[in-house]
């Protein structure tokens, strides 16, 4: 596809107008202000008038399941909402289920933009087939819960994620990735811990993982763990020496900062999620000014409720600015790096995330037409502050469109739609 | 029109599925959940499958004209963006360009489902104009800076204020109403301000004010006059012997909210724009716990960066969960009904902004097909939490429709952007 003289969000993450960017085999092949030499090699050419270029969002910490859970628990206290309502409902969620609602999700963050997301819930290899059937990348991570102090191969999840690694790690072109996985601190053991790191060590995968979320988490670990924090106390048990995407880091404080950027972490600031279950502000312009790679997650749609990143963007630049008291922290290029390449490097995929010549292509299409957009002006603050995610009306993955002018390529979503209602029902009425 | 078996959104701000409502000469004439005897005398039937109705949205706080400062003024401590940016902008807006900026505002709000605003710019005349084109209604106010200690009689704008009384007041069955207006405490002076407060009162019109916005301006003001904050200042001056509106508060404190309570006046919230100038977070759970009126603003473009207020309701349904630590704050039914009925009694239009029979037909339509929406549940908590401005699919003021699937009936939206371009070029070039 050749995108001719569209506005670009370009590398850094700055608006250029009059550009052309043209895909070949799932990569883009051509970014300039002028028309290539040859464009009929690009195929179909689409008029960029009205119309802004950007990378993909990528959704670095969800739940795509809890789909099913929208809605479900408002307005509760953290506790109540999590072991009397979210619980008890996914304790009879089943692998379709999972299936379902992740097909479901898929078409969700699809609409709206995203090309990517790294999850971590159950039943991973049937999340995995509905991303597969979507078209789309994931780097899918099946939760450990280690209550007893088990070292990691006893639990029937490392036989689980021996099986995905084998048949799943790289799979279509590299677009689907297998994390491991620990839920968090409190749920957890450090045999189990320090047992599963090193298995991703030798595994070579990344992992996935809830790093103080609320105040009252992050207490209690320093306080059954001798002061240390979440994020000393993985880091004494070798999880930092794999890549890990810690989620939250709503309370990490003094050393935290230089762990997570010395062990070249990532921190996946999930903003909504922690203003909705109240669980505080995450510190993340003191993590961007201690070089940490922040990238940006929904979260759950039991905690949001949607999957759509351009509304968590849009919060993020605000409430960064509203809880520091500082109007100047967190410039629109920055929102978007955050939700773009930040989140392509926090899935190891150091070849997406950007619109340069080379990179997959990776790329959402927002119409610029409506009256949000007017006057013209910087199409980066307009992409983070005044559009909406509704303005995406192109979304491709490896070069691929997966969502165009309101149609799915990929999801039937009426059918998606329907099981995930049936599935609702039948748990409400077993409940 | 009847719209039939739908989900409405009822006048406890409840989710009610399969209600019938019908629309007859501008009020709404029917809301039942069977369909009505007579179908055929409300017109054109509304199929209601995949769509909630609720009421239109009421924006109580806005400078429409700052359409034309979308995005120009972005990460910049609020002095600099004011005295630098804003100011010397402004200074260049003629009353044409406050005409087809308002425009713009209009089709923006309509898209998005609001029905009604409560405005402060200049060129109040050339403002209403565009407002009665677009069918819309609102509350415009002539914003008074009164640095010089004169009576407000001495003020151009008493005058201004008369001749709009005379020719626009209660315009469009009352779809246009005027009021007065009082910039802020540290922009005018007592004496302006004691005299407009009698003058509005024996006009019978209610008064916009700016209200400890930032901490500086609050503690200035106590520091100017004796210990009194503006909310104290202004009622020490006859100020709340009207019905005001008084927009931010994030400020207030001890007294304050007696006074405010006490004395009928309408709080009106502006989340995003108190995050994105770094302005603090309004004690809004407070206010309602005391019972004052709380409405909701978007303020304007330039600190939003758009109009869509269901953004800003899920930002306030989200900010008072965060900043106050409690995520039982707000539930999506006071978030619709503080973005609705209080902004409606903000304005004093006590025949609207609720879905009940004998009520103005104010409505929006919003299309619940899309996977944001799944699976079904409460529709209130949907539409506040999953739900965007963008699913609106209809907006109805006063039983005439003025914008629908994608069409506006009245507002010429190319137009408008073509005006509001060249104006913005033309005032960059002559800065």
């Amino acid at each position: 596809m050749l995108f001719s003289d569209i506005t670009l969000i370009d590398e850094n993450f700055a608006s250029q107008e009059h550009q052309w960017i043209g895909t070949i085999d799932g990569r883009i092949a051509y970014v300039g202000d002028t028309a290539p030499e040859d464009p009929a090699r690009f195929g179909e050419v689409y008029p960029g008038h009205d119309r802004v270029l950007m990378p993909g969002l990528y959704n670095a910490h969800s739940h795509a399941p809890m789909t099913l859970l929208r809605g479900y628990a408002e307005n509760l206290p953290l506790q109540t909402w999590l072991f009397e309502r979210i619980f008890p409902f996914e304790a009879k969620m089943t692998a379709e289920d999972c299936y379902w609602a992740t097909k479901l999700a898929c078409a969700e963050m699809l609409r709206y933009g995203t090309v990517s997301f790294s999850d971590m819930y159950y039943h991973s290899r049937d999340c995995v087939r509905a991303v597969r059937e979507a078209g789309m990348k994931c780097n899918m991570s099946d939760t450990l819960i280690a209550p007893q102090e088990k070292s990691y191969d006893e639990y029937p999840l490392a036989a689980a994620n021996r099986a995905y690694l084998e048949e799943l790690q790289g799979a279509d072109d590299g677009r689907i990735l297998i994390d491991f996985n620990v839920h968090a601190e409190y749920t957890t053991n450090p045999l189990s811990v320090r047992t599963l790191a090193k298995a991703a060590k030798e595994a070579g995968v990344r992992v996935q993982v809830h790093v103080s979320e609320t105040h009252s988490e992050h207490e209690e670990c320093k306080e059954r763990h001798g002061g240390l924090t979440p994020v000393q106390y993985f880091d004494s048990l070798g999880l930092f020496d794999v890549p890990v995407t810690a989620a939250h880091c709503v309370w990490i404080e003094g050393e935290d900062f230089d762990i997570l950027a010395d062990r070249s972490a990532t921190v996946a600031a999930n903003p909504v999620s922690n203003m909705k279950l109240a669980s505080g502000f995450a510190p993340i312009p003191r993590m961007l000014e201690r070089g940490i790679n922040v990238a940006l997650g929904t979260d759950g749609c039991a905690s949001n409720n949607n999957l759509d990143m351009f509304q968590d963007l849009y919060v993020l630049a605000l409430v960064c600015k509203g809880a520091a008291s500082d109007p100047t922290l967190i410039s629109p290029s920055q929102a978007l790096r955050i939700a773009t390449r930040n989140g392509a490097l926090s899935q190891g995929r150091e070849d997406c995330g950007l619109v340069r010549e080379g990179m997959r292509a990776d790329l959402v299409v927002l119409d610029a037409s409506g009256p949000s957009w007017h006057p013209t002006g910087d199409a980066a603050s307009h992409a983070v502050y005044a559009g909406h995610g509704a303005d995406v009306v192109l979304t491709m993955v490896d070069g691929r469109v997966l969502y165009r002018d309101g149609n799915w390529t990929t999801v039937d979503v009426e059918e998606a739609k329907a099981h995930v209602e049936a599935a609702k029902q039948r748990i409400l009425q077993d409940l």
